[in-house]
């Protein structure tokens, strides 16, 4: 079984690090900008309880971009499939995650997947509940499970931040408004969105959640079906396809590990029936994934041919 | 002097009206699409007072994009040139009035020109008050001592209709204020935009208005400087080369006539030295002008060999 | 072992011939709108050299876009990896397979993925000879051995219908060629790819090369390694990310097999360490894919749980 | 009358020359980057025969887009109006000049006007003639014409190096054959292009030909009618609408005059029954248009009222 070893996991972080030099934390969130480029944590959970980590795990990230997956589920189980795709596409693009063109030029108006920023939007407006309140809470519900830890939450400063800094969220989504893909009260929404990217957990929690998914949905150690096997493969697709940015193909080639990432520097990896990765490094490359953190999955892919193609 | 004669005119009106059965009523604000699309009339307003008319001259009509010019004219005499064209851009654009495309592909985002909607909104956030409310009745009095009618006014019920469908209007909003071209609540600005697509008045006003951006801003009889002559000048160069929807191309080859459309039917002309003309029908032709409007000033033009090319 | 019954195939193709009604002929090439929209064939190979066939496995196709998969599978082979992806991209797009958009607006101009038309112009060009006649010799040797069938040769017929028409593949060229994308005469370079696109075989060819691919390049029976491991993975995962036009997405979800179409009605599916399969039904969806062949994949991946995801 | 001093002119042309230090000369095309930067010259062609002039006006300069209008006028000529405007349309576009995104996204497919790239080509192919050789004699013998110069040619050289180097234009025509734009052989039709594009002339050519136009399309001494005037009128037109690039919209603002611009440096200006301008400056702004050319425009506009709003 590969990559048991907390001082193997450690050798490869430290080859990985010397890049965070290229790389730089993202500055167009206030919130964000303060992390320390260099701080490297990452983390292999594996089915049998087991869970390897490196650098300081006690560091906590905001999920951004990744909460995508998960309200992805949950809206999946929430509404069904038909229903989300109904409001959403299956197509990865060439656009940048927070383009408003293809919203225009595409007949209907439709975000092209639940991955870019539209589409991501219009997933969340599907979470089920009476209340923003009611939302927010049975998605961190969700998120505790997934992750087995009843602690996680998420942080108000950031939501707050984002929030008062979200205007091409807003005007993306308006402009669905327009074309009645969402048909809620816009600042309603752009709060439970805010709220949903501060989620906040260590990378402990992210390899966890990547174990799920990996394992098609079920608890590793009770097997309790958490996410249904079909919910859990479409949202490693949609990983696969657009889960690193405009980097998602080059990643695919070169990895080949579903994987989901943040502006805050995390990832979450799921190598099916094997293992969870979760990665935490705030100084991003040019496409906006974690720069060491690319680069340890490549290696991690390389070293125990982890990639599904 | 050439169309002094009610008869000549109304005799063009009735040639014109045929066409209104090609044409059709705007549906996408609700207030507007009760209008009878077969009502038609059409007033020119002499510099010595004189003012001929055809059809029934009590019929008022919103504004709606014809304000643009009036905005425009009232932000350049707040602001200056330079202010404002640092904000909005001068060129025509071949892509749709309300198009959020070129805000994205731009670098830097700027509307491309005061006529569409983005440029329209960023033009409208320029005008001087205290409050919407302020800034509203800045415009008003402008537009009443433009006309020469003190008891022009907008349309509540109008306005509130096109305040709760604007999702549209507001996602270009956000994105500009994104790209802090505006800086306003958003939401103020909309609720004083719509006010003024809002105003309203009847054709007779409208071709008074038009004579003045003919004579360069003079007002006709007391020939008091109501526009300073460049802003007036700005005015009409715009509306020849944007003021016509996508269609401007065109109507400049065909009629030469500076002049702005609205979609609720209007259209204001102003033969520059000689006359403003004001139209009022509600069938719309595909590119969102009065299709009977546009023929009567192609008639006008082809007779009294008005293109100023 | 599943699907080694030929009868088992029979009544999976017998279910899916009900959509051919659906579908239509593609028209726009000449050579192309004549095949019978109701014929239907399918073969699977197996490692172990048995081969399961249902239909009139005698039919051929012209490989058409599959032939994109072997070309960059050549290139790769040629060039190596990195001189490949210095002139085209990774990353998948929405846009349409013969958009021009993308490498106007990139900057620097590239073609986002070698499965687009403007990518494989851009792959066909680097494969290597001394002359068309060489290169199109070099590419069916290739062809011949993945198939393990020395017969398989162009139609010389559709090749020259085809260059005829190529117009926009030569807007692509030319464009590509401007920036210095491509170097060669434009018209050689239609000239080959239009033969590569004309090379024609059947099901069981197809099949058999989607099985090497599926095998990580060794020929299944003697295990020589006719493509790189590293050049199988990297074309696997453009029929991932892109093989089925701007369907991919849907169909990863839906399918989750490696597989690409091209628009005579040919798929070629490629289940990793598995087995390779080969469809031809002409009958096309709307997105460009064999509407009777996607729903023969989408059966056997349901029925024999074949989804990598 | 404004502007019959050569020493006036002078002075303006000093004024202007200033600016060249901050524009600089066209290297996309081999064939130009060799112009003086600094020289400059401009001439003023009056309807009484009287020419003034500064500068070396013996330099010639090659039309380059400033043929677009001359062609433009013959093919109108040739085809008359509704023939060639169902080929290419009216309205400006705020795209670049040489772009070809909007080919694709207009349905159907049609350039958007005859002054960009795409819209030219279209133009050039209506030209009648049996032969490519006799359509640019035809073209010659007209512009001699209208120029009152017979001894104006081609420069061979520079057609030779646009023709080596016409990629873009050779895939804007590709994409136009494919949408049945154009049907003839896109060698030929480049071949004829380039030529059109290396017509020669100096200022005072220039002059006399924008004189022309001014005029309505009548000779200044003889009277004669070399262009209908509904045909010199539709290129003043597009003069004032797209003849100066992406600035035209600024241009009308601040100069008000129809002009035209081509990448070698000339403007040939029309001031509305008054005079012809013909300028040659080789220093480009950031827009294409002679840096020194367009403040002599504007220069004069302000000193001698010219600007038509």
């Amino acid at each position: 079984m590969p990559c048991t070893s907390s001082e193997e996991l450690k050798q490869i972080m430290m080859q990985a690090r010397v890049y965070t030099q290229y790389g730089k934390v993202a500055d167009y969130i206030p919130a964000l900008n303060q992390a320390d480029p260099d701080n490297l944590s990452v983390a292999i959970s594996h089915p049998e309880g087991n869970c390897v980590s490196a650098g300081d795990v006690r560091m906590k990230l905001s999920l951004q971009s990744i909460s995508k997956v998960l309200a992805l589920a949950l809206a999946l189980m929430d509404r069904g499939e038909d229903h989300v795709f109904s409001k959403v596409g299956y197509e990865p693009t060439g656009d940048p995650f927070n383009s408003i063109i293809k919203l225009e030029i595409s007949k209907p108006s439709k975000p092209l997947n639940p991955m870019i920023n539209a589409g991501a939007l219009a997933v969340t407006h599907l979470i089920k509940g009476e209340s923003v309140q009611e939302r927010i809470e049975r998605l961190l519900y969700f998120v505790r499970k997934l992750a087995g830890n009843p602690s996680i939450s998420y942080c108000e400063e950031i939501a707050a931040s984002e929030f008062e800094t979200a205007h091409l969220n807003r005007s993306l989504c308006y402009f669905m408004k327009q074309h009645s893909i969402i048909n809620e009260d816009v600042e309603n929404l752009i709060y439970l969105y805010t709220k949903q990217c501060a989620i906040e957990m260590n990378c402990l929690d992210l390899a966890r959640i990547g174990l799920v998914f990996a394992l098609d949905g079920f608890e590793p150690l009770t097997k309790e079906q958490l996410i249904p096997v079909s919910v859990a493969r479409i949202c490693k697709t949609f990983m696969v396809t657009c889960g690193m940015y405009n980097a998602s193909g080059e990643f695919a080639v070169r990895v080949g590990i579903p994987a989901k990432s943040g502006v805050s520097g995390g990832i979450m990896g799921s190598v099916p029936n094997r293992f969870g990765i979760g990665i935490f490094g705030a100084a991003l490359d040019d496409k906006g994934n974690s720069i060491a953190g690319v680069k340890i999955l490549e290696m991690l892919s390389k070293k125990y041919d982890l990639s599904m193609f």
